[in-house]
């Protein structure tokens, strides 16, 4: 099996480990924050490779993100700017495939969605907009799936943590990340952290 | 076995249906508006039975929870005003456990905290902070278990979220909510909705 840079953007196979990377949609400076770093969190934390917001540019929120990838490790990125149009266009140009959660979609819980996304084999770009998204997010155009994480209003940011952690049947929970600075030490009660000064 | 209302809610046996409430720490009116309002929805749709926002009052976060519950059906309660202490105390009081969801504590996925959680087969008290929590809720005077979502950094609505999603088996997203007015119904593409002019 290949594992060069490019067969692993490309033309998976179902055995592979697919990636997601998040497309986050309808951010806006200052007014988003605090969610939208929830959300990028969330996507870091548990188990996306990285996060785009499209069609905006937000310094601050890039900084902090990539402050808790320094201070806590892994290689997660942060990239902004680009319009969701030429995102999707690219990662479809890529072999990728598009899903986009929606409390209008299919239901994780009681569809075969999620398995026929597994079973596509193919890197996702996982859509998470806000309130009202364009159109064109449902065609087929730019979707190959719409799913939803139960059929009732709630929140991009838990609607994002439900499908990953369902993709990655929870194993992203246990995973190290490489070179962190700060590591912590779960136990039953208490805090505890582990500075780690001599990673290479 | 009695299924009386008192029996519900104290001594409860493993084979019942244990029940969750949520208890919102350290929501600051207007600023935290979003947030709260994030992890309020998320805890309705993923099958909490109430809210408590705990040490402060917000109408109009009260009035933006009860809206939506009012339009989209069941019984989700929101309450707010009470200390955390009287809400803890009372709690324990009818038998309940309390559990805190924080980065620190025992790993969801690592450890068989969630097997304990479910075999103690009491009522549960969700305690989810933001990010300066009181020292006491690690004590073994509130919290009978301290549980991470993974131990990064990410958000109290994400892990939320996840957790209310393993402790039901995803069963709370096939849910159906009672006296409902709007109701979607999941698709491939496109939006449907179904406006409920007869329910009771």
């Amino acid at each position: 099996m290949e594992n060069s840079e490019q067969s692993t953007k490309s033309n998976k196979k179902e055995s592979d480990v697919q990636e997601i990377v998040v497309l986050r949609w309808g951010h806006r400076p200052q007014r988003d924050m605090r969610l939208t770093s929830h959300v990028a969190l969330t996507a870091r934390a548990l188990g996306a490779s990285g996060i785009l917001l499209s069609d905006t540019v937000d310094k601050k929120i890039k900084e902090t993100i990539e402050k808790v990838t320094k201070n806590w490790g892994g290689n997660f990125f942060f990239e902004m700017g680009t319009s969701w149009k030429s995102v999707v266009k690219g990662w479809k140009a890529k072999g990728g495939i598009v899903v986009h959660l929606t409390v209008y979609g299919e239901n994780i819980e009681t569809s075969d969605v999620l398995d026929r996304i597994r079973k596509s084999g193919e890197n996702v770009l996982l859509m998470v907009g806000s309130q009202k998204v364009p159109k064109e997010f449902f065609s087929s155009d730019v979707s190959d799936f719409n799913v939803s994480i139960g059929n009732q209003p709630h929140s991009e940011c838990a609607a994002l943590a439900v499908f990953l952690d369902r993709f990655f049947e929870g194993k992203e929970l246990a995973k190290k990340f490489r070179k962190a600075k700060i590591t912590i030490i779960p136990q039953e009660r208490g805090k505890k952290q582990q500075l780690n000064v001599d990673f290479g």
